[in-house]
């Protein structure tokens, strides 16, 4: 198995079945690139179309995606719960397999710099690949949305980092970038009280002292009477699966309570597997390549 | 990803470049089959050719490359040390990859069969597919060596399951079967005294009342001055890898040593990092299909 790059895009088009397919397809006709998940929200007026292959083949999927959202649909008749800037909303590049976010990052900065020169859309650079500080956070770079950043645009500190600094008539503005893997992880409690769930997701996350790549919230699962704490691991190199979960073990401890289980919710790259079963067994010198399907 | 059988064939020749480069060619010619390793011992005058595919294709080489060795090596002119009776000597069909045990041995019965009839080779199943129990260990189907089983086949205990009741002429016998994965896999202690790696090394074993499919010796580590359990984990699914290792840091403890890292040896199968972090992380529900390198 070669590099393998993941691209969660986001169009602003939520409730026009022939829009979203019409935009699909020019994913699905790139060699090598497969659709993962096509998720359409009619209230938001948005989809968010995930896919993956190998670096070049990803970029030119959702280059060609881009083009058809900039034909097919109009900013100016466009609204929804959901906050935007463009047609194309949002394309992050995320490093899967045997890529560096690095590689991701060049990788956002080569499509932003075409979806700029060749549609005239002017493009703003996000996470890993944000050019300034403040643009590193998406709610940041969305501010004002698509009717604020129309007049904003003009400003000096709202400048794009590529393309024409004016909104494309239909078309708007995009952000670009390049981010880790989130991995979804809930861990479960034997009790029904809820504030230890709490107490434990404030120990945890980043923005309470906790691990720096770790954003967690304490919850309460009714039809199992159970606490939970649900985790978005947002780094699971930096902040890792079973650094949280051991943590989480503990601080339960601490209250008299156990985990009962966790959820791995949705997907998560190989490595984090191997990362785990490598801290847990203490292997000395593991390679990825001694795992028989990555010889395939 | 499909359905994975992985081969692991032994052939009698390992002196003749040409003769292995031949039979090797047989298996790479067909699509969707992927050579892993060939290893050619000259003393034992014998090649071991690993390599993997989808089920159907895996058998189609290995019939390939049974007959390709049948042409072109005289078990008549052969000598070696490792016991054999034939050209063809072993074929092994092991589970990798949403494929079943039972499959891999309709698969060998499939494969024996087509050697008996179309090559005239006396076939016998062992391992899974054994069909008799005195057949089920490699040493006791090998009894008496090529040479004498050119005599003894015709006794009704030396019956092959499939082909002729007769040695092939020049290509004598052949072992087809099925088995599990075998993964190698080393604990290393951090003590010098070796008595005590014996003896938690006696505790795992099947043969000394410990866990069944476990194979364990106590080794001595000269360049680390370090007391090894060395480990052959014949069945993954039956024993997995964390209950044997929670064992050995247990065992050690009682003599106050610890476990200072593991080492799988060469390759093993996804699925068993899985087993690990399904158990350490006490997954719930957590499918193969979440791994994203199982969606390309």
């Amino acid at each position: 198995m070669g590099k393998l790059v993941e691209c969660v895009t986001n169009f602003s088009e939520g409730r026009r079945p022939e829009v979203i397919e019409a935009i699909v397809n020019e994913v699905k006709k790139v060699p090598g690139v497969r659709v993962l998940d096509v998720k359409a929200d009619a209230s938001h007026n948005r989809v968010v179309v995930t896919f993956v292959g190998e670096p070049a083949s990803v970029k030119q999927a959702a280059f060609a995606a881009c083009a058809k959202a900039t034909q097919l649909i109009d900013m100016e008749q466009h609204h929804g719960e959901h906050p935007r800037i463009g047609a194309t909303d949002v394309i992050p590049f995320i490093p899967v397999s045997d890529v560096t976010i690095e590689e991701c990052v060049a990788l956002a900065n080569e499509l932003g710099k075409e979806i700029g020169e060749k549609l005239g859309i002017p493009v703003y650079m996000y996470e890993a690949a944000a050019k300034k500080p403040e643009r590193i956070k998406l709610p940041d770079v969305r501010k004002g949305q698509y009717e604020g950043l129309k007049t904003e645009i003009v400003k000096p500190e709202r400048q794009p980092d590529y393309g024409p600094a004016q909104m494309h008539p239909t078309a708007g503005a995009t952000v670009v970038g390049a981010r880790q893997f989130l991995i979804a992880y809930n861990i479960n409690l034997n009790t029904s009280d809820v504030t230890i769930a709490k107490k434990i997701a404030t120990a945890i996350r980043e923005a309470k002292g906790g691990y720096k790549y770790c954003r967690a919230m304490g919850i309460m699962i009714e039809e199992r009477n159970m606490a939970q704490v649900t985790i978005n691991m947002v780094n699971y190199e930096g902040t890792p699966l079973h650094r949280v979960f051991e943590t989480v073990k503990s601080e339960a401890a601490r209250y008299g309570v156990n985990v009962i289980g966790s959820e791995i919710v949705g997907l998560l790259p190989m490595q984090a597997l191997i990362d785990t079963a490598a801290f847990y067994l203490r292997l000395e010198d593991f390679d990825r390549k001694q795992v028989m399907e990555e010889n395939i």
